[in-house]
């Protein structure tokens, strides 16, 4: 069999049967291969983007790898956003990036660039294949390599002419690499550090699931211990009847208010906190100072059991206290962030998946989101944004009974907005609420930080953070791509237009026109 | 004053005054000094690879490099397919990638990424600014790098707490790395190689300016030699007026076909042609068994000169034949792709720049303009596709006073169509004609030659090529961007609707219905 049928082919008996993709020509064996194993579902997108975070978003749902397909150099730099998301995120993805012919390398085409020196900016393995005969085992290999370090990006080079030769075989999946199994003497440091009183506990990585979260909160009901959940959970389950917890904040003033008390700080799956850009006069580092961190699990780590350890230890007959289940009906009138964000908690469906790209809006949705119906959030891992819409479909294909109801700030839905197309013809279900305030809104907040001042909101400099004149009609985008859409401006509107989008099948957009914050 | 100040003022005095950007957090200082120096025109992009791709069309048409501001390593990767086409072009462009402040970096951030890494990959000079006393300095390193080997990309990596900080200064130009002059004994063997009969001159790179085509064209006439222009040109002076000249052909059974009967091929700003991809059982190399090539003038020569030099030596008395006005009507009726580029040759305005990323298209678009009005036209020179909204918007701020016509393909313009906000909101007098044949026409072929056949057209693997189900509405998504749009199926309604598009100004989009070729 052809190269690109035995890679196709042994991904399939290894559990890897969706494949993202944006091919070129020198992919156009493996998309034959599509024909040959019908196991292997093809999604296309129409800009790479929106491939690999769908792949990123597919595996948090999951657990399992979903493969990437992508055209040469080029085709990896337009993916290669969200590729910085996964990496943050730990996800494991398996992305094969097609590439010129074995032979044709050397006369330096158009399209020939350093495929290898983009790919290794994002993945923990990198390789490129070098025979027919080879390339199902490269694939397996790849695959386990997506399982180390709690997950990662491996990238698998493919060039032409290995997927058009003859020659290939079906290769079986090797192992993969477990994570690390709870630390005794870990456990028994946190559990001293818990016990005493102001003890803070960072949760993230793969801490954020029902068993974690839960054990997690037997442990704050029994030792008082604060928990926090990192800014941006790559997967965390939450809602009403699942232990609370507040995110650690975005702006490092707040999240250093949220630490200053802290007697210790206890890492679940998280790393240590750190301002997520660097400010003059404002430390990078979020830990109080004299506050020592214990750290019981990294995030390669079996996080779960070793929360479940510590739980046996310090919390052995304790429950946890559930979030009361209270999503109170938004006040009419005009919208505004408040009014969207509660609107959005009334009316989530139970076991939703909430994409979350709403930026300056985080912090009301957040709260508002702890009381609502039980479900779980996938969030901007990386700050490279453009995550949103690519999240949405990645999850609703994971998930295709899950409804995916997406909060999406307006500018960054327009990096990635192709995803749309995607949601419409695959027919996902998947609700995308796009906060349009006309505005790069957090960057006013940051260009007012530096100093400047009204110059956020006029003149030549304010001129770069406005998306008005014009401002995008969302709804004519929506439709552009397939996706029926509605403007709303009101409460009152904005909770029809919600029901009408759960009222039939596949994709819907709503444009919430809201003014900006601050 | 703040080093962001003295850059941006630098980058004035030196003549870069115009930046498409894209920026973030970490370049808010950098979008400040656009009040201090208003000499520096911001032009604000939804999406990276707009920026990026606008700043190639700008040095095109300029012949001076522009500047484009990126937010960190993601931000770079969006940008990175439009730098691969500049780098592909030799185009002169002054990339700032704003970083973390300098000592946040140790921190690893949730945005931290090689920067370095991803901007080596297109960039021949790349440069971290340490000190708010140098930036300036570097910027003109930068600016001065561009100018080097014919033309590339410099990418000056900008950390944030060296815009911020007071202590930059002013810094002086240095001065540009002028183009190689003619090489006398190159001219001498040239001479020679085109006495012959059967030479072809294989035209590229700069060589394809109003002075350069017309001593191509004189050297023709003198002697005989057949004049061939590079597959994809970065920027060509064509059409009524002007030496008639075909293209290189993009597949390679039919360039070889053109060049078979060489008796010489001699390059002339134009690198050795080859295969734009590998295939099986043809060979990569373009240039017939026994041709010898003759390297009159290399992409960093000054290759006008040159062919001055030349044309002096063997056609001192010539005249160059002018290819004729001959734009016929094109025929009524439902439109296909020859009726449709017709219509853009007949209606084609004095001195216009073409935008071509016409794809399958491209082969009966090239005869139509070469009878049409003279302008210029810029190709997609890297492959990756995805360039031409963003060049149309740069070929526009470029030149104010020349109308833009863009002929699109459909999939391609999906990859950047945020191009038509910035057409919008900077009111630039571009016509985009988008082709629109619901397909990945191109790889429909590519497919087909594979041996799949009917599978190009159906089936699991057919349908990651089709763009139908659903069809993009390019009407609704101009709308969306804010540029006025409208559908067209027949001849006539192109022809009116190109009329419209001239009538008034700013942006239009005109969504052409065709059937795909083949």
């Amino acid at each position: 069999m052809r190269g690109a049928e035995a890679l196709v082919g042994s991904l399939v008996e290894a559990g890897v049967d969706v494949c993202f993709m944006n091919p070129g020509t020198s992919e156009m064996h493996f998309v034959q291969a599509l024909d040959s194993v019908p196991e292997m579902r093809g999604v296309l997108t129409l800009f790479e983007g929106v491939a690999t975070g769908a792949a990123d978003a597919h595996a948090r749902i999951t657990g399992r790898a979903a493969a990437v397909l992508l055209h040469l150099g080029p085709g990896l730099g337009n993916g290669l956003a969200n590729l910085h998301n996964a990496r943050r995120a730990r996800t494991p993805v398996l992305l094969v990036v097609g590439a010129h012919a074995t032979d044709h390398v050397r006369h330096d085409a158009p399209l020939q660039s350093d495929i290898t020196a983009l790919a290794q900016t994002v993945s923990g393995w990198v390789h490129t294949s070098g025979d027919v005969r080879d390339v199902a085992d490269d694939a397996m290999r790849a695959l386990a390599a997506t399982t180390e370090h709690g997950g990662q990006v491996a990238t698998l080079v493919l060039p032409a002419d290995v997927s058009w030769s003859e020659g290939g075989a079906l290769a079986p999946a090797l192992p993969a690499t477990p994570p690390v199994p709870p630390v005794p003497s870990r456990v028994t440091a946190a559990a001293a550090a818990v016990r005493e009183p102001g003890a803070v506990i960072l949760l993230g990585g793969p801490a954020l699931g029902v068993a974690a979260m839960d054990a997690a909160g037997r442990i704050a009901a029994a030792t008082g211990a604060r928990l926090l959940v990192e800014t941006f959970p790559r997967r965390w389950d939450t809602g009403a009847g699942r232990p609370r917890v507040d995110k650690l904040a975005y702006f490092a003033e707040e999240a250093i208010a949220q630490l200053e008390k802290a007697s210790s700080l206890v890492l679940a799956g998280a790393r240590s906190p750190v301002s997520f850009f660097g400010y003059p006069g404002v430390p990078g580092d979020l830990v109080p100072e004299g506050c020592p961190v214990v750290g019981l699990a990294d995030p390669a780590s079996d996080v779960t059991a070793t929360l479940e350890a510590l739980a046996a230890e310090v919390a052995p007959d304790a429950v946890a206290e559930p979030a009361p289940r209270h999503a109170p009906e938004p006040p009419p009138g005009p919208l505004d962030v408040r009014s969207m964000c509660a609107a959005v908690a009334a009316t989530l469906p139970d076991d939703a998946i909430v994409v979350d790209e709403s930026l300056t809006a985080a912090g009301v949705l957040a709260p508002a989101l702890q009381t609502a119906a039980p479900h779980t959030q996938l969030a901007l891992t990386g700050g490279a944004i453009g995550q949103g819409p690519p999240t949405a479909v990645g999850a609703a294909i994971a998930a295709p009974d899950r409804p995916v109801v997406a909060v999406q700030a307006d500018g960054s839905a327009l990096y990635t907005l192709q995803a749309l197309w995607t949601q419409a013809r695959e027919q996902l279900d998947v609700t995308t609420v796009i906060i349009n305030n006309s505005a790069y809104a957090i960057l006013r907040v940051e260009l007012a930080r530096t100093g400047a001042g009204e110059a956020a909101h006029s003149g030549r400099a304010g001129r770069m953070l406005t998306l008005a004149d014009p401002t995008p009609d969302f709804v004519a985008l929506a439709t552009g791509y397939g996706v029926p859409a509605r403007r709303v401006e009101t409460t009152e509107d904005l909770l029809e237009a919600l029901r009408w989008a759960r009222s039939e099948p596949g994709p819907h957009l709503v444009e919430a026109i809201v003014p900006a914050l601050g």
